[in-house]
């Protein structure tokens, strides 16, 4: 892990504490921790003066290269039951003592069940302090930084060549190959070339035909037939930073399927698509609203006679959905070093779906597609 | 789908909400929703009297053969703004009908954030009913039909034969291959298998030598090294049903390690962990407490000198985590029918680690395992 980039995002978010009016910072969600310790395991607090980190003593030992660096910007202890409750006493000790840079009061977090707020309430009470929620680290992981766009480049060559095999495979596998053994044959390349981990949580899409039409549809036991469409979904990982992308890949002739316009109207959707997903990448500047961009796109996908039944994008990051978001009603604006997706879709219930999907990195001066 | 079982489920439901004086349940967990409709889109709501579900219209399309079949049990209607609100007021209304059984007071919700449990506060005071916290569902789901145990049968009979194929990566490739491009082996045979997702969401666990201490090492660019104890932790999917087996691999002569003794001490530890993975297996019965087994099964590590890191086990089904839960302070009672995990280990950062896991379905008069 690099130290001083830790260094620099915990710094953005104690800033970004100050401005809220958040004294101590609990953090408990597991990219949140890799994000801030480099290591997603345990449970930490920040405030303006220190910084700790409870893990279990196993941890402490695994990672002690780390954890003893002296440039390691957390304090690093054993977890104990009452480690939090503890701490929270101290800053109500605190803040008798009445040094003002000490007083502790507003304590932020991340998201919580409605139970865990609940107990959090009780122990926040108990030594008069507040409860906010709070998604300033979120927030701050939607901004990349060099050191992370470097991975998330990587990650999206390996996911162009994963692409690159899925119209191998198709084109090979026409009539012959169930869509779930493409699926095995594409993960298998991903995998090789380095993917720390399997294309999303529940495998990569991969849908052909009528299943297309599914938003969600990962291969089953059906054959890939000639004049399909493939909405192929797949992403990669490399040093915990995800990518992701869309192709709709025609399956053999177009004009093989049934109906007598079908390779005509599949030809048109696929080119409708495929130009929509550019020319919205083409609008993107810094300071537009997110909504703007999924508004415009649902737009464009209503005049040509259509319903948008998904977002039009969402940062990838340490998570593959993560902010900002590109959807409907987003108070996301986006900013210079945000990186995320672009995917409109038409989907034709029992004939076929068409998606195009890539990752942009917005800069100050336009944008830099990570897929393409 | 099954329609008869979904028809039982939604029985077993309803038995449930009575027992605990739920009115009309609301379910919104993509699990629950696949374990209750068969689909795991929508939103349902399940009273005595009705279930409805409300889906995007692209998926009243898609799965209409499912919708408009007169056995399916719910009332699928399109998701439009406010339906939830709708059917509340309807609710209230009932309710001046004072005819006792159309009477909803009480709406129970499954663990929801803070935020969500907020704005369904607003809602349901806003028609005098009040909101309730539940895992009705989730409970139910910890005992599996004859229907489910199939599925997970089959889900286990690849993981075997993926525990198979990593026995012969380790053995093939001392000294030659890496962690991840092993990982890389054994997931692909894993798919060509027929599982239906890759083994975890973020990939299989695969830890060689030091590795192994950390619980969830995952495969990393380090070769396997001759004496090298290899912890992997794999499963598969099978009809979305999960399951779950680790073994600890010795990779070549367990002597070509460092350490005069280091090979016996491996051996030890392998004979160790498996015959008390073994042994607790032995001891299940039907109406044990789930603590009960977790704390004993940290005893028997402690009496070695060790500590025990992490929970014995957890329920497998359409998750990979669910209930039971057979760690510490777990309020679960072993029940007939309940497919869960027995997974004893022990890390010794610095050195290696131990972990052998397999699935066990507890029946009336003894338990199967599912993965040997």
């Amino acid at each position: 892990m690099n130290l001083p980039e830790l260094k620099n995002r915990i710094e953005n978010i104690r800033t970004d504490m100050e401005t809220e009016g958040i004294d101590a910072l609990l953090i408990t969600d597991p990219k949140n921790l890799t994000y801030l310790t480099g290591i997603g395991t345990g449970q930490a607090l920040i405030t303006q003066e220190d910084a700790m980190l409870w893990v279990k003593d196993l941890y402490m030992k695994i990672h002690e290269d780390l954890y003893f660096n002296e440039k390691y910007e957390f304090d690093v202890r054993e977890y104990e039951k009452d480690a939090i409750k503890k701490k929270f006493r101290e800053f109500k000790n605190n803040s008798k003592s009445k040094l003002k840079n000490f007083r502790i009061e507003n304590i932020g977090i991340e998201n919580p069940t409605h139970a865990r707020y609940n107990k959090l309430m009780e122990l926040t009470g108990e030594f008069n302090l507040n409860l906010k929620e709070t998604n300033i680290v979120m927030a701050r992981r939607a901004v990349k930084s060099e050191y992370e766009i470097e991975f998330l480049k990587k990650s999206a060559k390996i996911a162009i060549a994963g692409m690159k095999k899925a119209y191998e495979v198709i084109s090979d596998g026409v009539g012959e190959i169930r869509e779930i053994d493409a699926v095995a044959e594409i993960e298998y390349e991903i995998r090789k070339l380095g993917s720390d981990a399997p294309p999303f949580g529940e495998g990569m899409l991969f849908a052909s035909g009528s299943g297309g039409a599914n938003i969600h549809g990962a291969g089953g036991n059906k054959k890939i037939s000639a004049g399909d469409l493939v909405v192929v979904d797949l992403g990669a990982r490399y040093n915990k930073y995800y990518s992701d992308m869309t192709r709709t890949i025609p399956a053999g002739d177009l004009n093989s399927g049934s109906g007598e316009n079908a390779g005509s109207e599949k030809k048109d959707m696929l080119e409708f698509v495929e130009n929509l997903e550019l020319e919205t990448i083409d609008l993107l500047e810094v300071g537009m609203k997110a909504s703007e961009i999924h508004d415009l796109v649902c737009e464009k996908i209503e005049k040509k006679g259509y319903k948008f039944y998904h977002s039009t994008g969402h940062g990838v990051g340490l998570n593959i959905h993560e902010l900002p978001n590109l959807g409907p009603g987003s108070v996301d604006v986006l900013q210079e070093g945000m990186v995320f997706t672009i995917e409109p879709g038409i989907y034709i219930p029992g004939k076929f779906g068409v998606r195009f999907e890539d990752i942009v990195l917005l800069k100050k001066t336009g944008i830099e597609i990570l897929t393409r």
